[in-house]
């Protein structure tokens, strides 16, 4: 067995495995949201099911990259065509391929401090180096350091809403980080997994700013169908094909009724909307709460989580809270400065669910 | 990009661009087959969409791990756990995970000559090295060149059924190369997706002889399920934890839908013993036309392949022959012994179609 695959460290499971043994717990924990897929979505399916159920094109179905390229051109403010788009095994085939296609033993990822877990576990698997740093400063300005690693760097993962921050970039910022790094000949990916969920803020794609650079998509969290394992990367067409050779050779093709079920999705979205007024809701609600702690964290200004600083070591917090009836995940294996932080996914429970748990949390930290 | 994902060569995609352009021809060079998934597990997909479309655990839903296991042990003739078992994206994602997890860029898999050409595929997306010799000699007997190979080798290959030859190994090949890799301490991957398909013979499996070994499995063609993507690996439970890592990272998990299809699959399982009858036939027919031919083949006792030896080029065979309205695909990306072989897949096509191409091929070589 490799040592690099043997050396990767699951902690995160610790947090899954220990709730999931608890009664009457609040699965904070769980990044994925509560809502079911659409019932039109799931009609979509039942309806492909009439058809031959056989490989899909290693692309995918051209119509969904139709549906795909049509959407993300009004996004990225930019006129894509299908042949630019690779359907993949969720968001995370498209990162995988990404990185596989790019990146060799001694090139380098850099990510934002904090950052979503896994990136850090498909440059391990994928075989590079990656580093951290904080891009932002307080004014929303690149920090010095981050120009820096950005600069060195072979590749960079830009966020945006972010996991597990919530933080969204303004259009100055997607500016200035996509044009940075375009200057600096830097890859940029630009994972918008979220780019649907904002609040009160508009969605800005750095990829818009720079000609060397991916944008990856999903269906997952915006239309509530991680089960399905659809995702996306946006490239020119002559990079897509480099990504199809990992994507082949790690899944042959994207399951075929799973693609019928995005292609509806994306068709008729108006339930996106409605979830997301529910997220909105429970985000006010989750803010208000952490206020009443006395808890510092960034407004969730998009995406379905919140990453407050607890005061203290957030292993030891989260083990003793899932104990209390509370289930979050440590911040420590997202960044070297967030060991105090917590990641609180309001995707996944309930108002009535937060209130309780956080009526747990006040008294256990009265 | 990297060097080694430009490198890798998609030639075969020129036969099947070049035939779907072509209107009236008999597509012999499709691997899947013509079969559509059974209406019963249709059903069940159907009826899984009551409930909710979530992610999938990371190693598979327990219950299709289970019936995997079951199934593998009756096949094995061991008794397995169903922590035995990962679920995959498709047999790729399975070949792909034990690949990525096992394999350095020192380390050398060696494939049978010929070979299905993804393999070579997986190895160099992987970024291992690879190499390539016939297994068995006429009797059926390891060659001495081929132990060689597997003595220097950390992993090798054996893919009974066979693509593209339709080979099937006894019971004393399957122990022989078994026992052979075992003593050797090279890895045994057991490819055997084909597993159900024998005609006239039995199958068994060389990981039952050794105790350093990967039995990958799959849906797609024992029960007409190639578009849901459910593969899986069996292994020991600490190899299935390394192997994990890899296709979290690639793909997450499998998609939700398709294992409550593949579990009713398993569990119902009479349409298989249908579709092999057919296929039965189909190899039957294709047996005689290749010998009314006079062409040189091994004969197919397995899978839905045949190989013959056209007694030219490969490639220059096939880009002819789809322009007269057959399409089949050259042996030269098989092995450097099969620049002379095409495959032909009989279970893509009606016993109509076969008469029809073999009537074109009679002609065109008379």
């Amino acid at each position: 067995m490799r040592q690099r695959i043997q050396n990767i460290n699951l902690s995160i499971r610790k947090i899954s495995e220990k709730a999931s043994k608890q009664e009457n717990i609040v699965r904070f924990d769980i990044g994925q949201p509560s809502f079911d897929t659409p019932k039109h979505v799931k009609d979509a399916a039942r309806k492909s099911l009439e058809n031959k159920q056989g490989y899909s094109p290693m692309l995918g179905l051209e119509e969904l990259r139709k549906e795909i390229s049509r959407e993300e051109s009004e996004k990225k403010r930019l006129e894509l065509d299908f042949n630019e788009v690779m359907v993949t095994t969720g968001g995370m085939g498209a990162l995988y391929a990404v990185f596989a296609a790019r990146l060799g033993e001694n090139d380098n990822a850099v990510f934002n401090d904090p950052c979503w877990g896994p990136y850090k576990m498909i440059s391990e698997v994928s075989g590079n180096n990656w580093s951290q740093v904080e891009y932002w400063d307080e004014e929303r300005k690149l920090r010095e350091e981050a120009k820096k690693e950005i600069r060195d760097a072979d590749l960079i993962v830009v966020n945006t809403p972010s996991n597990p921050t919530g933080y969204v970039l303004t259009e100055e910022q997607a500016r200035e980080i996509g044009e940075f790094a375009d200057k600096n000949n830097t890859f940029l990916v630009s994972d918008e997994v979220y780019h649907r969920l904002t609040y009160n803020k508009e969605h800005y794609s750095p990829a818009a700013y720079s000609s060397k650079s991916a944008i990856i998509g999903s269906v997952s969290k915006n239309h509530a169908m991680t089960g399905w394992r659809i995702g996306w990367v946006i490239d020119e067409e002559e990079n897509i094909e480099q990504y199809a050779k990992v994507s082949r050779a790690s899944t042959a093709c994207p399951p075929r009724i799973s693609q019928y079920a995005a292609i509806e999705a994306l068709k008729t979205d108006s339930h996106a909307e409605e979830m997301k007024k529910e997220y909105h809701e429970r985000r006010d609600l989750l803010i208000n709460r952490m206020n009443d702690i006395g808890w510092d964290f960034i407004d969730p200004e998009g995406a379905i989580y919140a990453f407050p600083n607890v005061g203290e070591d957030s292993w030891k917090f989260c083990m003793k809270m899932i104990g209390k009836g509370v289930a979050m995940v440590p911040g420590e294996p997202m960044g070297p400065e967030s060991d105090q932080n917590v990641r609180i996914c309001f995707g996944s429970t309930t108002k009535e669910e937060i209130k309780k748990a956080f009526d747990i949390l006040e008294k256990e930290l009265a």
